[in-house]
């Protein structure tokens, strides 16, 4: 099932189920308040239900299908290629930093620039949603903590990225964390660590790769960060840029008001937002 | 005001006024549901109202002023000499990484270590709580966004520190953020800005600074973080520890189960805590 939050005409946000083939959503808030309620229930599989009503995706707005994730980790420097055009080392441990909920945006909402950065870029990322939380977890007994899967951009400002040591500031600018379109539930997913990855600006393929390149997959992070640190069920795991971030170009290429980017990852659908100047 | 949350005989927490004098906690309870609420809501003087119950402090014990905060900000680096012994730059930017808001433990709560450092290390704070939100507050407005005042003690596990880049997750172990005892309300603290900030284990002074020391004060951090993120009714900003640490001491030296460590801030009190082993 691919979950989403929509609202019809500026009402209320509703959680539902995305029906491509039909281009429908079919609204599920009788049954589920929210999203993140149904997440944190363990819910994996919503039953059809010929009470839900259904509204075409033209009359919908599609909403984050997360909007207040208690967390979200993102992983830094998780693909080789990347890590190269950065010029950092490959890491020998995850790289763990956050985005700020309140950085979230949905499918088509604009990712706004503001004058405090004149660096922003693009960071095409597969992300997954954490289930069933806990301590402790073992790689062997990860993926059943893993809930469902979507996309982010996390969209980072690489001048105060890198005016200190520390980078969750800078990718937590209000409207930095597109999200979505929806939430993918795992039992649609094969295989996680075997997904397209695709970033275009404008047609402009700028990123293009395969969830197989991450080094550190989803077991792996799951105990890694669980080692640590308890994972709490709606915690959002992002799990790294590949290779073609504008940082890594000759010469750099940051965001542009006008533009618009797309994110494309096999089997979860595509996220899209315009860039504007505030 | 000193605000405080607490509980009597293991029942539900309450809020309450610290009246250090007369040795009572008083229940704020029946007019604020906690103490969070009271500090979204902008409160900053509690009435005195004879119809709350005063408890002896030795009848109840007192738990983590604030346990859920939106978000934990720590500041690194942020006296000129901690910096030095760190074998670190004196930055020229705040650096900001994150406590995640479950670490937290109050005052007399274990600090439990557990097997995965080896390097586990205190580091006395003076923190502030926000009490109105705000984006891209002037230093010169900042003030007013301060509800008030507490200690921390940033907990941080070195090995997990220094095995990447990114700092987060070493601070955020599981009761690796004791806060307390009180939330101390801005009126009562006439500088923040000259208060001496001290450290012991087991007696012996480790950490012994002075907040006028601070690198980036109060409303530049105020400033700055709200320059690139909204603040939050609720946020803590831990402002960074002084010198002295167990890492930029030779030998270098570790807390130890068996020992207490406790954090003393001139007008906010004493926050001590034992330390265990898993």
């Amino acid at each position: 099932m691919k979950l989403v939050s929509f609202s019809k005409a500026g009402g209320a946000v509703r959680p539902g189920a995305l029906v491509e083939d039909a281009g429908l959503v079919v609204d599920l808030g009788s049954s589920y308040p929210d999203t993140l309620a149904a997440i944190a229930a363990g819910v994996s599989n919503f039953e059809k239900d010929a009470a839900h009503a259904g509204y075409k995706l033209t009359e919908v707005k599609l909403l984050a299908p997360l909007a207040n994730p208690p967390r979200i980790f993102a992983i830094g420097l998780n693909y080789r290629d990347h890590a190269r055009e950065s010029g950092m080392e490959v890491p020998n441990f995850p790289v763990v930093f956050f985005k700020l909920p309140p950085s979230i945006i949905g499918p088509g909402d604009a990712i706004v620039l503001p004058a405090i950065t004149k660096e922003p870029d693009y960071e095409a990322e597969f992300a997954f949603v954490v289930g069933k939380g806990g301590y402790r977890i073992a790689a062997q007994d990860a993926m059943q903590h893993v809930y469902g899967y979507t996309i982010i951009n996390d969209v980072s400002a690489r001048d105060i990225q890198f005016s200190t040591s520390q980078w969750s500031l800078s990718k937590s600018l209000p409207t930095f964390c597109p999200i979505g379109p929806a939430i993918v539930t795992a039992d649609e997913i094969a295989d996680p660590h075997a997904l397209d990855v695709k970033l275009e600006i404008d047609g402009e393929v700028l990123q293009h790769s395969n969830t197989r390149e991450l080094i550190f997959k989803i077991p792996e992070l799951i105990e890694y960060i669980s080692s640590i640190t308890p994972l709490l069920p709606g915690d959002v795991i992002s799990t790294g840029t590949p290779f073609g971030v504008g940082l890594g170009r000759n010469p750099k290429r940051w965001l542009k008001p006008g533009e618009t980017v797309t994110v494309t990852i096999q089997g979860l659908g595509q996220l899209t937002n315009p860039v504007v100047a505030e």
